[in-house]
């Protein structure tokens, strides 16, 4: 197996840093073969824009979307782009490390999935969900947060830590990969004794996840068989969506 | 009252481009006063990190909180994020106008939250959620979707928009905002004479939405005297926050 690991940490000695660490040593032990995409490291432009296209499918108005199909079709990637799409490809399994910020993912991760998760290379309007070009991989979140555990539970001041990494894990699902429960490290930013102790533990714990990861189940999605012509869930189909389990 | 409108979209002429024109003249119409932060335009380095702090409290380990913080107390935050902050505190309604990319905000939109939510000055660990630094405005998002509105809902294939946008919701409550209502425009990529009425009808609801905007009844969040010690909602007070619709 080959795994890419993107880290979008702003200090290398983080303890994000420390966690990708973990997870390449644990896979290459397990004879597994591991890239690492430091996105700070390599100063991964991380918002998507006119800039990145000098040659433009329509030079007067920009889509996004538009301008990534036509330069996808046309060899015309952006260099950063394309290598980060070709280290995506090798890949049998994904890892994204990062730091929850604003109950959310830091903005180098979101343009990391802005930029390489192309429309026409990961994905086009009929091969997308169930039947998204990466399906037969698998992807994970590793996400350290700042506060305390209980705050981010059903009832917590922060909100559900599943709901939250839910858009995410939607985005990995979009492309097609087999989405892996999310580790998750809570606390990470306070001192003292007891904290460096919680980390060690999780630190053993993301070690066990990631020595054992052939064997986890991945999470579940609905596919394009489940939904009616107007993309709503056929009567009868259990919803699987995290979030439709929110009454409305 | 003064309002900024900040924007992050790549193209001027799109959809989102005319809508906050027309969030403006509204405004501007009803005796307002209003800027305008175009991020694309003012090309807004996105993400946060080390090379925004050439004079830092630990140069050997970036902590994001703690060298915003340090910035902030020592007058020496980065120009162009004093810059957008000296705007934000100028205004009493902040909106945010943004695409939803990924089934969140362009990198370039969570950069600015990134980066000019600053620690110690739009909050700091005793002043947060309803204790925020910028209680007493009013804030909202208007945004954009590529798909159309079935599939956005409590049972589309894409998720409950509500869900959806709550982070960022939570996000502008935590530094104390009122939270209005989301505008939503559904399906703006699709072409023809019907989505052309379609998106007319958007911008006259949203101009009708601006110019009843002192009227407008904010979200409900639930804030520090509803949590118990450990970040939980105390027994028998109410949850507000549409995530703890959802089930555990």
């Amino acid at each position: 197996m080959h795994a890419l690991i993107v880290v979008a940490h702003p200090e290398p000695r983080s303890f994000n840093g420390q966690l990708a660490a973990i997870a390449a040593d644990t896979l290459r032990a397990a004879g597994h073969t591991v890239e690492i995409s430091d996105l700070y490291r390599s100063r991964f432009e991380a918002c998507e824009g006119p800039r990145h296209y000098p040659s433009r499918l329509d030079p007067d108005l920009f889509d996004t979307q538009a301008e990534q199909r036509h330069a996808a079709d046309h060899g015309a990637l952006p260099a950063d782009v394309a290598a980060e799409l070709d280290r995506l490809l090798r890949a049998d399994l994904l890892i994204l490390q990062f730091p929850m910020w604003w109950f959310s993912v830091p903005a180098m991760m979101k343009g990391w999935v802005d930029r390489v998760l192309v429309y026409g290379k990961t994905y086009t309007s009929r091969m997308r969900y169930d039947r998204g070009l990466l399906r037969g991989r698998r992807a994970m979140l590793s996400v350290t947060l700042g506060g305390p555990e209980p705050t981010f539970a059903h009832n917590g001041r922060n909100g559900d830590i599943d709901l939250l990494l839910w858009p995410m894990n939607m985005t990995l699902s979009y492309v097609g990969y087999s989405v892996l429960p999310s580790f998750t490290a809570f606390g990470v930013f306070e001192d003292g004794e007891e904290s460096a102790r919680r980390l060690q533990r999780y630190k053993d714990a993301y070690r066990d996840r990631i020595a054992a990861i052939d064997r986890a189940a991945p999470l579940r999605f609905n596919g394009w068989d489940d939904w009616d012509g107007e993309g709503r869930l056929k009567p009868g189909v259990e919803g699987h969506s995290l979030f439709m389990r929110a009454t409305p």
